[in-house]
């Protein structure tokens, strides 16, 4: 018998576990005739790059859409200004983006003009990785403190937020890496708009709401010492440390999920998703 | 002639500048009769030791007030947990503190479950310096990143967040570490009360609003290079950095001023505050 051993995603990232799911069913069912491991190794190899092709061009398509409805919403036409959190590019995708992948779709539409990123304590995926495809692309861009994003909205340097998704309830409620719900809050209070970018294999349909969300917590060290936890220690000592990886984004707090079937939207901006309904007519 | 040469303070810390003031119009005054260099600085000397047990009398009279003062809004007895930012305590103060010197005086009531600080980006005042305090005193206490604070209010682990003050405008406008602003938004959003806590010597009658406070902008390498700018490179090369060191809390986000002369309230919640007629009032 041939045993596989596949990478358990982290609770929230339902894509990845879909993903890894769909491998190993593949992986199971091949090798139950297969005569050899490397003839599965080569099924293997094709669905994952299959995947990956229909991974870029599901992110190209949430940049399409995403951009249409920004402008279409923004009502402007050469100078959108947005903010976005974490990374969600092509060090975390498949190699455009799903909220950066809207920036991208933007920047080469002419309409962009500016992205701000945040730092995204602790890991600083804004400052490390964000940044550099920002600068890489040759976009437009300024890095700001998490802290700074309401100042910035009230200095009117940008006109929305757009950030990734981790799981999306079937209400709409929205798991993100910490600080997302911050800036919701944040965009809320200025009477700006909020959108989550994200495949509809980030949508969780088996949860209601974003209450059955289990969140992950991780090691103090992120907070205690620099470079993630790596580096030298910068907190004081003996301090107890609270780090949780994501938070949750109701529904009542985003604007529209832009999936790469079309942009989600609602009849009343203060309620809730039909996201079920919305992916049965896309079907 | 005798020449001194005074410490500019930042442009936001109107007491510090007050207090500059102060000295060297003292040993302008005292030099125009003094035999010696070393008579002035006996003045000087005196002088600056009156001011220190001046201010942390000052301090201990915002802890008392504002202790009490919560326990009359909050409505419990022994179970006040509490959200500060940056540093307000004996480090930044004169050997009490502010906001921190608040929840000093909880906890010595016996009133204090816990205080949450924030690790304060970009220069980790709340991680270095408050954690240091509060574990230092024994204090129950835990460091969150900055953007984790609404999710930490929406899990009922906070009943309220006290903040110090950088400069106060006379309606009550306040300007403080970036991200202050942040936090007043996430709590009006949960319905929590938010307090600032200074001296008097804080306020600004000059300032109609915090329209007129200059905002200092910082070092890009603050948010570039990890401990606050000096250790390693941890950010993108070539991204640029808005990197402002204060922000302004509106008085409609502010709940009271607590102060060493009292608590400055205002009759409507949303409103801003008299702070000339309470100052006239307290004299």
């Amino acid at each position: 018998m041939i045993y596989f051993n596949f990478f358990v995603s982290r609770p929230t990232a339902v894509n990845l576990s879909d993903a890894a799911t769909k491998l190993q069913n593949l992986v199971s069912r091949t090798a139950e005739t297969a005569k050899d491991a490397k003839s599965i190794f080569q099924v293997f190899i094709e669905a994952a790059e299959a995947m990956l092709v229909d991974d870029v061009a599901d992110n190209k398509a949430i940049g399409s859409h995403g951009a249409e409805f920004l402008q279409r919403q923004l009502g402007s036409s050469r100078n959108i200004s947005v903010l976005t959190h974490c990374n969600t590019g092509s060090l975390a995708t498949a190699g455009y983006g799903t909220a950066l992948g809207v920036i991208r779709a933007l920047h080469s539409g002419g309409v962009l003009e500016k992205a701000f990123c945040t730092e995204t304590r602790p890991f600083n995926q804004g400052s490390r990785l964000t940044a550099f495809e920002l600068v890489h692309d040759k976009i437009p861009a300024t890095l700001i403190a998490d802290s700074a994003a309401a100042a910035l909205m009230n200095n009117g340097q940008v006109q929305a937020v757009i950030v990734g998704a981790d799981r999306i309830a079937a209400n709409g409620d929205t798991a993100n890496k910490i600080g997302t719900y911050n800036l919701s809050i944040s965009a809320k209070h200025h009477g700006m708009q909020f959108y989550v970018a994200a495949p509809v294999t980030s949508i969780d349909l088996s949860l209601p709401s974003g209450k059955q969300i289990v969140i992950e917590e991780r090691s103090p060290k992120e907070l205690l010492n620099s470079e993630g936890g790596l580096g030298k220690q910068v907190a004081a000592s003996g301090i107890s440390v609270w780090n949780p990886a994501f938070d949750v984004t109701p529904a009542n707090l985003i604007t529209a999920i832009i999936t790469e079937k079309g942009v989600i939207t609602k009849s009343d901006p203060n309620g809730s998703f039909d996201i079920k309904g919305f992916i049965e007519c896309a079907k």
